[in-house]
């Protein structure tokens, strides 16, 4: 086997943190500042965001995705009702039954072939509406990208905000990997808001963590509403930091000058290289990324001789189908050896 | 008013990070490494925790405080159950009824003027085992130090175990600032298990966010047994980390030469060095702090006037009562001066 | 011993079913009707609780008195709130936890020597609003008469009404055996709304079980409103009975010629009874009730001989306190066999 | 139109309440006997469902059937896990999300055209134990006869419960219509062992509501076994019945002469008959009936029409396709009216 890469085609979960992170973290660290966000870094951040989606925003910054989800919909939920999702969707799937757990919540999921929920299906379980029997569908959550690594368009996204909003039900758009879905839209800052509020969306899970940043999260919330008690809510649900000033920080430096955009496009491109080397190679059935992940086909013994060499997960057991994904680190050598290891496993 | 101190005696949350933990955050940042605990900080900082507890312990790394007490009450409890506290535990009053949320979990709670469970509360619970209309107690949960800045001997540890133990309950130990009591009962780190696995406590929330660490907590657990679930647990509660690398790494860098144990000594010192400076001040019916806090009494004006100068939290108002914590970054710097405002203020 | 009685003194619990209940289950046990309420014996009762209440309310049936308090409490919590109620509350204390497993919620309780929440708790209560670390006081929960057999006055429940309301807090009141409280002050039928909706009440566990009914228990909301979605958190709580019917014949029964006021009056009648002839045993220190219980001093042996002979069940015997409760079909000759026994005991 | 029938198809949740089991309740309608089960009623009737299911069994009376299946699914999981089920189940669809509400737990679904759980389905969720990013399976929950009126055979039960011993999950069995289900697999009471704890089932919800009982279900645990804490569990999900006596009366009088198999098996030959009076329409598209209920085909106008004379309930409206259902008290009569009216409506 050739020489393996530096960085693993994993996950964007494996990668490093920026270095700019890390001094802005840095910077911050001076004296002391109140706790639990009355902190000027927390302040100014919160004003960014508001920046970012051009309107009054609620931010609410917390540690982990998956606390993330569970308190933007809690913010949005009512009393009895459910969430309209995909079967795929990471609350549904990759929680470990958070949401159940935490918001006693019910979630109704539709098969999305292509990872993405389709007006029917709201349509479909709006029909549950006013029958007692039924848990009341109150909150669609959808996935930008997806986590098939598809993308919904602007259309997409607004047309299934306003059926949702036509028959009363909110919209939380789990944006974990949100930069990579603005990067792959064009990589202009106001894609942000095109894609979410201005669609119709009332509350995104911003993704960091899986963007280069450490441990940073946030929840935005359309308008400022103090009704939704969504401060009290993050405590309930123990996502709020202490010392918030340097998740703050963090996001300060991302969108000072668009950072987060701007990784997430070099993890886009990494994935777009690696798609171009290997395409012509059959076995693999490549089809081209919409983002930062391929998923191509990788039958034994294949599968393991290259996951020993450089590991990566598997996707679809069933379809032979494994995950290549690239973050912000990835470099142009890595993806070179990548390529040769698996030209060299599938050649031999 | 002569200068204000250049850190606040608000909260040990309001100071910063260790400049060591920054560096240790560094250090670990090259590369690539799997994420949610599959790296070799993860697995390096696991057995320093074995080490320092003197026995095989299952540890979990979590964001936060709120959500590291939730995991380890999970983890501890069996159907039906309940919790038995102190009416001013953590968990009972400055989680916005986390654990009840998150667990659907009664809270037992016993009136303790110096914050401290007694032997008699436990036995009072227990005569509702058995009673079908009585939630079930099943674990005992008591903070190192108290919530009152007072600390549990050994041998009253010991005691509540043993109580807990014979009638069937668990025991936690909230250490959200364990550092402070090891640091005040002998500062060496045989202290630690002492007064935890050895004394018969079955889950230690292990506390790094007040003692000078970046969004690090950990849940520690007595023996390693997977019929617990607690690694699904913590993932459901919202507290994985997914780059756990850097929380781990803090953590070997507080193991490694006991700077846990030093940066939460110096905290205690400088709350010494303020009760020394000021015991003679009739007015502040100052008694001695046990680890890093004071609770004096401060009537108003002088109240508003300090607080203005120097920020710090009120505590218990119907009796005038407030408190200033240090902190493991509090100079003497800081305590003359604060020393000055506050003697400048009554003097007046 | 004496011949004992043919009925117990141990709880209204044990009595029997009013033999103009079964006559009304019967009646109503013709044909088919459609299940969960949409027949017209559920029609009716409501229009003569609406009548009862002086004004439109939302009627929902439920099966057993814990399932009624729940729903009750499910109507009026908002998000992150907590229930002020005193320590003795049933749903704090002999619920196995319900409210909590339910709702996620906490309770925050108050001592109450006399079973009574007062103004000043939840003036003290409401000091957390507004605190991002505490659950938000949210509703308060009396109950009428409460678990010490003690009642509020009109005065009182306005009073507390009118605090809860000036905070944005809402009230439940338990009445578990609001017929006996109706009984004791004034037995006419305007006592209930006067004690309830007219002093501010939000929400009623109208209980019937404990008074002669079969397994009959109702929630009353102050006014219709859909989106507090009650009737879908009756079925989500596991209270909507399918042959409802059965439930609502009874109510009708109840409700057409103030049967439920009678048999509770005749509950406490027994009760006032038994006390004249038993006040002068200066060993049992006895009270006047209130309603339908005593709770006399009973020290050993005397308590288990009586016991043994005549089931009653301990109160607090830390005070060597037990309970005699009387109920609707109780009978003069019960009472004088209890109190022939009584006096054998003690005089022996 | 023809004369409309006494009784409605529309459910044997809309039949009357049998004779005898009113008679049950009035025979023991004498005195007084303690609550929550501490009365001979409650001992007698627990004996008997011990012999039906030849071992011994911990019996929990229950109100309703929502009820009965969150008291069995809380007696059975384990921390973390999720419940594997058809997306037909009860517990899926029609309780209002009441297990996720009352047990923070997620329901994994499958597709089962007809409604039957297929060992595949087990295998495949199996798949996600050990990841500690999925809710863990641990109960399998299958309906006996299904939601679509189909019956698992006793080897497919026993298969079920292998697969799922094999892997360590724990077999649910909601027996909404178990009578239905025995009276179709023989109409002996050997039947309910064989197709239940023989099998391997774990947990029984039994029926007794839409087979002529008035709000009386049972839970039956395989053995006894106290660490369950199922009667604490009863309590805490408001299942409780204080005069228990009434609800352990019917099922003596169910299981004294098999009137519960006799009542089933007279629901079930009413549907037989109406399918064999109404198989040559080839307009419905009628399959024989496995228990008691049809799904014949029925469009518009025909459907509005025979709806409006005697009502039924829709079932899928995208294949036009509707539900008639018998009960214990359809008469010959009853039948041969509501043919000639279907005749009248379609050859119209």
């Amino acid at each position: 086997m050739p020489d393996a890469p530096a960085r693993l085609f994993a996950s964007d979960n494996a990668s490093g943190v920026h270095p700019r992170y890390l001094t802005a973290i840095e910077r911050v660290n001076v004296g002391h500042a109140l706790a639990y966000g009355q902190d000027t870094a927390t302040r100014d951040a919160t004003a960014l965001f508001a920046e970012l989606s051009g309107r009054p925003v609620e931010v609410l910054f917390t540690f982990g995705g998956t606390g993330a989800n569970v308190l933007a919909l809690a913010c949005l939920l009512g009393r009895a009702e459910s969430i309209v999702c995909t079967e795929w969707a990471h609350i549904a799937v990759d929680e470990t039954g958070a949401p159940e757990r935490a918001l006693g919540v019910k979630l109704q999921t539709f098969p999305a072939p292509d990872g993405k929920l389709k007006v029917e299906h709201i349509e479909f379980a709006v029909q549950a509406l006013g029958n007692v029997h039924h848990a009341q569908p109150g909150v669609v959550s959808i996935s930008q990208p997806t986590e098939m690594g598809t993308l919904y368009s602007l259309d997409e996204v607004r047309q299934l905000c306003d059926v949702a909003h036509k028959h009363g039900l909110r919209v939380h758009l789990d944006g974990a990997r949100i930069g990579n879905a603005v990067a792959a839209l064009g990589a202009t800052r106001n894609m942000f808001s095109a894609m979410t509020f201005d669609a119709g969306v009332d509350a995104v899970s911003f993704g960091g963590t899986k963007n280069a940043m450490l441990n940073a999260e946030a929840v935005l919330l359309s308008g400022v509403d103090q009704t939704r008690r969504a401060q009290y809510l993050r405590k309930q649900v123990g996502q709020l930091p202490s010392k918030m000033r340097y998740t703050a920080a963090q996001f300060m430096e991302a969108l000072s000058d668009d950072l987060w955009i701007q990784t997430a496009q070099d993890a886009n491109r990494s994935a777009e290289s690696l798609y171009v080397a290997l395409k012509d190679v059959a076995l693999l059935q490549l089809a081209a990324p919409a983002v930062n992940s391929l998923y191509p086909t990788l039958p034994e013994p294949h599968r393991s001789q290259l996951q020993e060499w450089s590991f990566f997960w598997d996707w679809d057991l069933s379809r032979d189908q494994v995950r290549w994904m690239t973050s912000w680190d990835t470099t142009d050598d890595d993806i070179q050896r990548f390529v040769a290891g698996v030209r060299h496993v599938i050649d031999r």
